[in-house]
C-alpha cells in the first residue's frame, strides 16, 4: 500500500476489543455499518477471539478485515501506563494505523483515558491545537443539538484552549450539523459580560476579537434550551454537566420504577409513561449518536461507551466516515489559522 | 427594645417588596407560614403598597407587622450600585434589622445579588468564613437529599473556601435534615484521587486532615445518585449544574407538550404522564424547599426565586424559623473553629 493512495475506500480501523461487550457488539455493529455505508472496515484486535465471536454470532468476517493485536488495554488500566505496557493492545495499534496512513479513522469504545492518550500520542496534534477536546452533544428543547467543548478531555483550561474549542466545535457544528455560522457561547454563571471567572473573561476577549460567530456568555439552562450550538467551558465544567445530565435519566427511571411498584394501576401508567417519554426524548438516546469525536488530533478518533450496543458502534463508524469524507482534519487546520485572525 | 432580650419570640423579617408578585405573594405565603409556627412577622416594604395588597386579597395585616422602607431594589439592579442607591430599600432595611438584632432572620425572593451583597456586607461574616455561600438541595435517586455548595455566591474559589464551604453544609446538613455525620465529597472528574483540578487537590488535602467526614471525590452523576449528603464545588461549576438541572425539567415538560398537541390520544397519555411525573418527582419543585440559605453571613439569611409562589414563601419563612431555633449561626462559629483541628 502505498502513502498516497487515490480513489481507494476510506478505510475504518475499529477496536474489536473495546468495551464491555467486546468484541461481540463491536464486530456486530462495523458489520452493520457495511451494510450501509462503502467502506474498508479494519477490526483491531485477537485474531482468533474475533473469529471466535463471528462463528457464535454467525457472521462472516474475512481475514483481510482483521489487523491482529495480541494485548488488551483493561477497562481499568491507568491509561499512560498501559501504553507503555501494552505496546502491542488494540488501542495503540490502531492509534499507529491512523499516523501510518493505514487507516483514516479509529473508533474505539474501550478505555476512554487510553485512547485519548493514544490519540494524542501517537497520531499527534493538529498544527495550532494546544489541547485536543472531547465534544458532547445535547439534545434540546426545540429538537436542535447544543455541542459541548471541552467534556473532560482536560481541566485546569488557559483562555487559549478555550479559544480553540470554540473553533474547532463550530467547524465540526458547520460540516456535521449543517449549521452555516454556527453561534458560540461561553459557559458562564450569567448572561452579564461581567459574570464570569478569570478564564472566561480572557477567553471571552480572544472570541471577541476573532471571526468565531461568538455571542457572548450563556448559563447552565442554555445547554438544554439550545440558545448556541456549540458551548465552550473548561473539561472539568463540561465533564461535570455531561456526567449530570446522564443522571437525570436514571433518577427518571428509578423514580417510574417505584411509582409502578406500588399497584396495578401504577403498572399501567408507568407503561404510557415510558411510551411516552421513549417517544419524546429519543434523541436523548446515546446510541444515536454513538461516541464523542477527540478534535484536535491529526486524526480522526472517536470514543464510545464502555457499555456500547452494536446501533451505537455503527453509528459510531458511520460517523468516522462522514467525518473523513467530510475532510474534517484539513477543515480544522485551516479554520485554527483563518479564525484567529481578527475580524 | 432592648438589645438582648430573653424570652421573646423569633422575629422574622420577610422582603414584601422581592420577587415577581410582591408584595401580593409574600404576604400570603408569610401569613400561611404564621398559621403554622408562633413567631413574630415583620414585613419590610412599602406600608401602603402591603395595606393596599393585604386589603385586595382580604387578609389582615397589623401595623406592628410592617417595617416601612421606601424603595425597592428592582431584580436588574446592578447589586452593589443599588446598595449605595438605595439605603432605604427593603433589601438594605431587612438585612439592618438582623445586623441591629431587631430581626432573627431577612428572607426574601427579590434580586439574588443585592441579597447576597446585602447580607454579607451588612451582617458581616461569620468568624472563621472568608466567603458565604450558597447551598441547593438537589433530590436523589432514593428520595433523600443531596446538599451542593457553593451554586454562585462566588468564583474562582480558593481551596480554603472550599474546606469551609465543606464545614457549613456538614453543619446545616446535620442539623436540619437530621443526618448524624453527614457525607462529605469533591465534585470532581473521576472518582479517583488523582482525578481533578488543581483547586479541588489541594481542598481534598485540607478536608483528608480535617474532621469533616469526607469521603473524597464524587463526579456529577452522584449529585442525583446521593453518593454523599454534602457536595462541595466552586460556585462557578455549582452554579452551572443547579441552573443545568433546573432546565431539565422545562425540556421534560416542552417536550411532553408537543408529544401531547399530535392527537387526542397523545393528548390522554400526555396528562397521565404528568400525573406520574408530578407523583414521582415531588421532590423537585422548587417550591417544597422554598429558597436557598446564604451560609457563613452573621445572621439567617434566606434568598427565593423571583418568582416564589406563596407556598414556596411560607417554606422559606418556616426554614428560617427552624434554622432559628436549631441555632444554626452559633454552631456554623463553633464547628469553623472545631472542624479545622486534625482528627
Amino acid at each position: 500500500m502505498t502513502k498516497n493512495q487515490i480513489n481507494t475506500k476510506c478505510r475504518l480501523a475499529v477496536d474489536a476489543m473495546g468495551g464491555d461487550f467486546a468484541p461481540k457488539n463491536i464486530i456486530l455493529g462495523a458489520l452493520d455499518a457495511l451494510k450501509e455505508a462503502d467502506f474498508q472496515l479494519l477490526l483491531v484486535g485477537d485474531r482468533s477471539k474475533i473469529l471466535e465471536s463471528a462463528k457464535l454470532e454467525n457472521v462472516s468476517i474475512s481475514e483481510e478485515m482483521i489487523v491482529h493485536s495480541s494485548q488488551i488495554i483493561e477497562m481499568d488500566d491507568t491509561p499512560t501506563t498501559a501504553l507503555k505496557s501494552k505496546p502491542d493492545s488494540s488501542i495503540v495499534i490502531g492509534a499507529k494505523l491512523v499516523k501510518e496512513n493505514k487507516a483514516d479513522a479509529f473508533i474505539s469504545a474501550g478505555n476512554t483515558g487510553a485512547m485519548m492518550a493514544a490519540s494524542t500520542l501517537i497520531m499527534g496534534r493538529i498544527q495550532g491545537v494546544s489541547r485536543p477536546t472531547i465534544g458532547a452533544s445535547f439534545p434540546t428543547i426545540e429538537n436542535k443539538k447544543c455541542l459541548l467543548f471541552d467534556v473532560g478531555a482536560s481541566v485546569d483550561s488557559k483562555p487559549q484552549h478555550l479559544f480553540e474549542y470554540a473553533v474547532l466545535g463550530s467547524i465540526y457544528a458547520k460540516e456535521m450539523y449543517g449549521i452555516d455560522k454556527p453561534s458560540v457561547g461561553m459557559l458562564s454563571v450569567g448572561e452579564e459580560e461581567a459574570k464570569g471567572n478569570e478564564v472566561t473573561f480572557a477567553a471571552s476577549r480572544l472570541l471577541k476579537e476573532s471571526k468565531v460567530n461568538f455571542l457572548g456568555n450563556v448559563e447552565g439552562r442554555d445547554v438544554l434550551k439550545g440558545t448556541v450550538d456549540v458551548i465552550v467551558c473548561d473539561g472539568f465544567v463540561g465533564n461535570i454537566v455531561l456526567k449530570f445530565g446522564e443522571s437525570v435519566l436514571t433518577l427518571l427511571k428509578t423514580r417510574i420504577r417505584k411509582y409502578a411498584d406500588q399497584g396495578i394501576m401504577n403498572k399501567i401508567y408507568a407503561l404510557i409513561v415510558k411510551k411516552v417519554l421513549k417517544a419524546s426524548l429519543s434523541d436523548m438516546d446515546y446510541q444515536t449518536h454513538g461516541g464523542v469525536p477527540l478534535l484536535g488530533v491529526n486524526g480522526i478518533s472517536i470514543i464510545g461507551h464502555g457499555s456500547s450496543s452494536p446501533l451505537a458502534i455503527k453509528n459510531m463508524v458511520l460517523r468516522a466516515k462522514e467525518m473523513y469524507d467530510k475532510q474534517l482534519i484539513q477543515k480544522f487546520e485551516r479554520a485554527l489559522i483563518e479564525y484567529s485572525t481578527s475580524k
